[in-house]
């Protein structure tokens, strides 16, 4: 008998029939003798609904009536998902976060979680009872109603998986699972089994939204296994967790988990800056006070004294970055300023670099033999980025994706 | 300055526009400087659209997960209300059931307010912001979400009157005050500007369905002062209020304030009873356990040693009814039983009756000037009602209204 936490998105509750399946899914559990704590989302449309009837009275609506107006979404799911389990013979109990309670600070329409009581929810599960806790929202220390912001219900099922020191924390979406890269760019793309936190974070944030960052930042600190699968389909999805529990499940280890991409990139250039301590900061401080994230950067010293500077951005951000740099550039007498936005960013993820070397130049000599030109590069302990001509994107990909037979 | 209660009703909220028309009233009353607190009731058709989702999942919801449910609906109201308020720059804070907090029982779906606590509501008004409540919801000794039943809004408002010991507690309706009977049977029936809480108790039980009894009774016993008046329309609309109060604003009281009608009656008879001790229990008692309301009751002694013994009941109860008392008659050897669905019951209403005598005749008077024969008559310390044939209903109201010159 294991303890388990499972969260429904929007899509898998989005209308009664589908609250049904979530109740059968959730049966299935119940019979197998687990404990089944759910975490729901509002059922899809309803928060856009409710956003609507906001904006037609105020352009920004209050933030602490936007909560209380927008928690309705799960509250409503709760219920309804309670009676579906009830009507097919398993008792349901619906928590709403200020019932449970879960604590957060008082930061409307993004608060954090600061602590969960535990206490009701185990004794209902204690009782035989499945416990249904709406996602996404909280209680503030003035007793307001808070709510988490964006992927928050993956976040409130992380958290209560480790209040409750539960066994296993399910994520159902409607993938059954991550990929080794896009099964759309690479059509013998695998799921991958396991992954470890820090792959999973390093593919998130590189486009393989399978799930929210900061569920995923959670469960790592808390170390809760973490399992995300399709709420439509069946199987086992992908079980991310910490490298020491991957290491004993798994004696041969993959050098590369997957490969994640990323069109949304733009590059800018500022050549010719004459090179002075602080010039790194001239440039940059500027696109920074723009909100702007800057993500590569390269800096190439030239021979004359002066020092060309390169870095990507999003590509939405890239026209307002042109601008500012090319105001940097009068400033500093830097020569040019360059921008391009037919770029792409792909990424190689995996642990196994931390032990193996050779991987950087297997991925240059398989860019090379495709007479795929590499722009800039960067890398982390367990991540090789390249900047690459956008065109040659889904050759690049599926070229990698074979020379490290992620396919096998 | 005074501190106001204010309640809307589902269709004073019924959309956006209709939000922001209750915000302007709102906002009337603030700029005159008073404190204002509101209660407000699902946006129409909000329950419905609830209740039918419930539905198809469970035939009986169930009841604990059914408040969940619906109090969404007004905590989407008093969001959107709040947002309002501030829209056209009126600080406003909105509260749940549970957050005032308003304390219940724990019988779901009809609980009873047991206590409020007023403490955060009167710090807000003391910042000068309007309070927004959502009515028709509380919550349980044991943290649950309760729902008060019918009319819970006008509930939610009058407590919140009591426990804050408001000046005034206005009820926002559809009509635009209480009247001195139905203007579609009288044209020229005039609004009350006073009544008290027990003649609004029996115009209300008896069809003038503008409050729910249950306020009223609430009102009077905490001594609220309770205004009706019309969301729509301008309008001072009708103070109900104890008899003391009244006796102060009035030098001149009306003998008669309304009359009210029904034309959901019935007349059963049994005729020829044998008269024992404990007949009346014999009769009623079995009527009474199939859960049918008996109003009227008469009861003739005959000369041969047998009565004939008359009572009212709700027309839909007729049949059921008539069966039983046949059972009874067989059971007890009686001559005959009677029933008659062709009748209606006619009820002035007025304090003036306490102390002046007179009345009674002046009725059966008019009447009988009409040829309206009186078939039962009953009274109470502040209300004659008599049973005539339905046909003269119309014309017996008519004749009432302008011999008691309730026009004037």
């Amino acid at each position: 008998m294991a303890l388990i936490v499972q969260k429904y998105g929007g899509t898998s509750v989005g209308n009664i029939e589908r609250i049904q399946n979530v109740a059968n899914k959730v049966a299935k559990y119940a019979d197998d003798g687990h404990q089944v704590v759910v975490a729901v989302s509002a059922m899809s449309g309803e928060t856009n609904r409710l956003t609507a009837m906001a904006k037609e009275i105020q352009d920004r609506p209050n933030k602490r009536e936007m909560d209380v107006l927008l928690t309705t979404g799960e509250q409503v799911t709760i219920a309804l998902l309670s009676m579906a389990l009830e009507a097919k013979g398993y008792p349901a109990v619906s928590y709403t976060g200020w019932q449970v309670p879960i604590k957060t600070n008082e930061v409307h329409t993004k608060a954090r979680i600061e602590r969960i009581d535990g206490t009701k929810i185990l004794q209902q599960v204690g009782q035989g009872k499945v416990v249904v806790v709406a996602g996404f929202q909280g209680i503030s220390p003035d007793g307001d109603i808070t709510t988490l912001g964006r992927g928050g219900s993956d976040t409130t099922a992380v958290a209560l998986a480790a209040a409750l020191n539960a066994d296993e924390c399910q994520i159902y979406t409607d993938v059954d699972g991550v990929y080794t890269t896009d099964p759309r760019v690479v059509p013998q793309a695998k799921r991958l089994d396991t992954i470890t936190y820090d792959e999973m974070l390093e593919l998130a944030s590189l486009g393989a939204k399978v799930l929210q960052i900061r569920s995923v930042e959670f469960a790592s600190k808390y170390n809760v296994p973490l399992r995300v699968l399709s709420s439509m389909q069946e199987g086992g999805g992908t079980l991310i967790t910490s490298e020491d529990k991957f290491k004993d499940n798994e004696m041969e280890k993959p050098l590369i988990s997957g490969i994640a991409f990323s069109r949304d990139e733009a590059k800018l250039m500022i050549l010719g800056v004459p090179d002075k301590p602080g010039v790194a900061f001239q440039i940059l401080g500027p696109i920074s006070d723009a909100n702007i994230e800057v993500d590569m950067i390269i800096q190439n010293q030239g021979v004359d004294g002066t020092t060309d500077f390169t870095f990507t951005v999003s590509r939405n951000d890239v026209d307002t970055a042109f601008e500012i740099l090319q105001a940097t550039a009068d400033k500093l007498g830097a020569r040019e300023v360059l921008s391009d936005d037919t770029i792409v960013k792909i990424s190689m993820v995996g642990v196994g670099m931390k032990s193996h070397s050779g991987i950087a130049s297997t991925m240059f000599k398989t860019l090379a033999d495709q007479n795929i030109n590499i722009q800039m590069i960067g890398t982390t302990e367990i991540k090789i980025s390249v900047v690459i001509e956008e065109s040659f994107l889904e050759l690049a990909v599926q070229s990698l994706h074979d020379a490290f037979e992620l396919d096998k």
